[in-house]
């Protein structure tokens, strides 16, 4: 039998992103995924993140959290979620909740420290970070650092495998991974279908388009 | 009229600090409370948390939050909470909850931001961070820093007003403030009264006895 593999946790959002990432964490670690509920409009993500999770062989805990404070057009209904015109601005979008990242890797920190891991694996990447200050590289290090000096173990440590990359580049590595891109939904509204419209639309289908392929999604 | 206060987010537990740091903040700020029901064994810090802020005029949320990894005797009823036998010790006691402050001051500021307050109040002290490492000066500075860096508004600041000061400073400032301290609750115990021998009940004790008083909540 051969070595057990070292425990790592897993920021999962039933979105193409961190489904890449657990199967990326998966080659060389025993993955503990986090799903958050926190109210997001898109609530079917977290259907799918139970599904993408079980097809990785993966544990995880759904946790249901509350920000009653609103103002984001992921929570509060009463703000519509905006079509890409054209290319998607570089300013912080509507669809931006304040200290989110920071609230689950918060979360991602007290789970491992309890199970033993020394990894926090996240889904952030090059082109959120444009607009969500909390995908930002120095955000995630200086996240990491901080969190480390208020834990009793302080070596654990922020893992973001797709930081640099762009949508092509994660899908491509996904392909090579055989993440279940069916399995993963993206559109931050919560429709039956992708509204092929929002920010997060936008993304996944030039990804998809600049590889000459069909998203798996739409071909269901 | 007077020019209306600046609004400021307080981490309030029900506990005699926390309830210090309140009206310690309330002399400039205008202060919106957290309290966090994350499962403690003594539940009870809640109620007197509520009856606390009301006292103090302010508005408060009680966010329910769900840490399901257990391994601390705050929220695990298999472990017992210690008694303290002399002086305790300076090791990280089985009462810490992996990243508990952590996660505490990352829904502070998220609510900061949405509410646009500058700053976030925590009774951390020099006491308790002799044992929890995220009752830390640095961990504190450290994780300020972070989260400024994750979010769009950078400029919110976290308040220890307590940071160096020892249990009889802190009741001294809370007399001169007016702190109705037979609404506050320490012991990590939930029952009817104090149990007088874990180690919060201990610097309790300590502190009035110092100051050649008696507990106003052992007098009821």
């Amino acid at each position: 039998m051969s070595k057990q593999k070292p425990k790592a946790v897993v920021l999962l959002s039933g979105g193409l992103d961190s489904a890449v990432t657990l199967f990326f964490a998966r080659q060389r670690y025993n993955p503990f995924c986090l799903i958050f509920e926190y109210g997001q409009r898109h609530n079917k993500e977290i259907k799918c993140a139970k599904k993408i999770a079980a097809e990785a062989g993966a544990e995880y805990f759904v946790l249901k959290i509350s920000l009653p404070w609103k103002g984001s057009a992921l929570l509060d209904k009463s703000l519509s979620v905006p079509s890409v015109k054209g290319r998607p601005s570089k300013n912080i979008p509507i669809t931006y909740v304040p200290a989110r990242n920071i609230i689950f890797l918060s979360y991602a920190f007290s789970f491992a420290e309890s199970i033993g891991a020394k990894k926090v694996f996240i889904g952030a990447h090059i082109q959120d970070y444009s607009g969500y200050p909390d995908c930002r590289p120095e955000f995630l290090e200086s996240f990491g650092r901080a969190a480390n000096t208020g834990m009793k173990n302080s070596r654990i440590k922020i893992e973001a495998p797709l930081i640099r990359k762009k949508k092509k580049d994660i899908i491509k590595l996904g392909l090579k991974l055989a993440v279940p891109f069916e399995l993963t939904w993206s559109c931050y509204q919560g429709g039956r279908k992708p509204c092929l419209k929002c920010e997060s639309c936008y993304y996944r289908m030039q990804g998809f388009k600049e590889l000459g392929m069909t998203d798996p999604l739409l071909e269901k």
